[in-house]
């Protein structure tokens, strides 16, 4: 007990130090519970599936998509009881496709921590991922409806879809701001209007609204991810905890990238550096160079910056001005964040 | 139409060739129907995943999971539109579970076609097997109740366990038959009995029924992993559609191995041969040269006949005479099998 409970509050911190304001302290109870079951659900007779999994929710992350929900659903009267183990659901599926993702690219490090690949090796880490994918759906079982399981489901579909998507137009420098928004849509958006829509689901509110909210949390992926690929060319190692121009160097074309090749005068050059399939050091750098002489980051921030007017604007009216509130703060912390 | 009915044909054929005596005839009409759905539940937008999840729809296997579950619910008198969604989502499983199985061994041909990995690349195959879980559950939350729901989840974790242990231990020659009959029923068996019990629950048996519908599967699913792993050492490369020796190759200490092992006079050298990570074509050789000198085959085959015996006798006596005599035959098939 006393081991789950400096977890917590090492988990509790790190929420603290990532949502500036509290913005989650209406919910903060529920996450803590979230927290608690999301070690009591991994938990494996399987000494190295416990390591594995014990390691990815010690990795922590911001938990973004489970308290959007909970807070999406103290807009109504939900059943309690469901609450918890679709919150959890949410997370658990979440971090399946993080240690998935992190297979796929190779990736040594996230958040600054070595990720399970790295740690246990790609084999343990694709059966560890589909674990986390059933015990979701296990706890799933206990507190959605069919309707829920389906939005859930369909979610992850379109996440793959979109993943595959990517990786197909990598190093593709033809791509214009379209492709950029519907494959942002299907990788981070629509998983976030999801779990903002499930909250209003099981909230019980009416079906207008319960487009609204999930509008809300479309807005608010949209902003999220395009603020995660400024940051990509813009923050620090550190602050990323992960090599900076890391996007870039995978050929994967984002809104700053499309901006640049469209306006820079050494867009040629830009051109050439992504369609290289393995770009140096020096090759990364100059492309970020290019990209940071134009307004590039200026025009990707406006758009931001739209997405999260339009989030704030399109909640319904009939929330209650404390959830309200808290939603309004959470588009308020995307716009700032800087890591 | 004409084209999925080629397919069909096709399908038939293989299945017909790879269980003789037609013993799913009665419910061969359901099989068809199920090879539609899977078709037309895993259509994508995006062009390559359609082409991947085609590629593995194509490469067929025998089904026998969906086959299992739908004869078993006609052991009762089952709600008809919800068994072909869970008849595809059972297959879909298995699918993903390839899919990965075949990313993570690294694998270049499965039943003698190349491989998604392969063919695609690991980042593909990887997202693909994802979205056949996501759709495997979509069909779920169309034809299954929450018990039915948790009897998948709980299976996938188990296999996701099997797996992993299975990798910690490979290369480990100090496995007794307790390590390797638990990890049969992690990665093979429970899933086989989940088809079975998943049927009986759909047909509305009774609890006890149940109970031992299940344990005919867990017995089928047993002995088909031991034929397979006799089959391994046993098999030619065409009849098998991989190298033969595969398994003792990735160091698996399988039934016969660890009969081997204990009786063969070479004992050392093929515990030299299995700590080995790095196997020459001659070790492999000479590995099962010192299997075969021994009576590991023959030991093997003995269990595999126990464990028929066993489904045989455990079936409940209330069961149609039809559905019986085809669980029979699927019991005699699974002795026989070559490949």
């Amino acid at each position: 007990m006393v081991y789950y409970r400096n977890r917590f509050c090492l988990v509790g911190d790190y929420l603290v130090s990532k949502f500036p304001n509290n913005i989650f302290d209406i919910v903060q109870d529920d996450l803590v519970a979230v927290e608690q079951e999301l070690y009591s659900i991994i938990q494996s007779p399987v000494d190295l599936v416990n390591d594995i999994s014990v390691h990815l929710v010690q990795a922590g992350g911001k938990r973004l998509r489970p308290a959007l929900f909970l807070l999406c659903a103290r807009g109504g009267c939900p059943d309690h009881n469901k609450l918890l183990p679709l919150a959890v659901a949410i997370e658990l599926i979440h971090m399946a496709t993080l240690v998935h993702d992190d297979v796929i690219d190779d990736a040594s490090t996230r958040r600054g921590r070595p990720t399970a690949n790295a740690r246990w090796g790609n084999y343990s880490s694709v059966l560890t991922g589909d674990y986390l994918f059933a015990k979701a759906f296990s706890a799933v079982a206990v507190g959605a409806d069919k309707e829920m399981l389906k939005v859930l489901t369909d979610v992850i579909s379109v996440m793959c879809e979109g993943e595959i998507d990517q990786m197909k137009e990598s190093f593709n420098p033809d791509q214009d701001e379209a492709d950029y928004r519907l494959r942002v849509a299907q990788k981070t958006a629509d998983f976030i209007a999801a779990s903002c829509e499930l909250g209003a689901m099981a909230a019980g509110l009416d079906e207008r609204e319960v487009v609204q909210v999930k509008e809300y949390g479309n807005a608010i992926g949209m902003a999220f991810q395009i603020t995660d690929d400024i940051l990509d060319i813009t923050a620090s190692a550190e602050q990323l905890g992960k090599p900076v121009g890391n996007d870039l160097r995978q050929g994967i074309v984002t809104l700053p990238v499309i901006y640049a090749l469209k306006n820079s005068p050494d867009r040629d050059e830009l051109r050439n550096i992504i369609i290289k399939q393995n770009m140096t050091d020096n090759d990364v750098k100059r492309g970020l160079e290019i990209i940071h002489q134009t307004e590039a980051i200026e025009y990707s921030y406006a758009q931001v910056n739209k997405y999260l007017q339009h989030a704030r604007n399109i909640l319904p009216p009939t929330l209650s001005s404390e959830v309200k509130e808290a939603l309004v703060a959470v588009a308020d912390f995307v716009g700032l964040r800087k890591y």
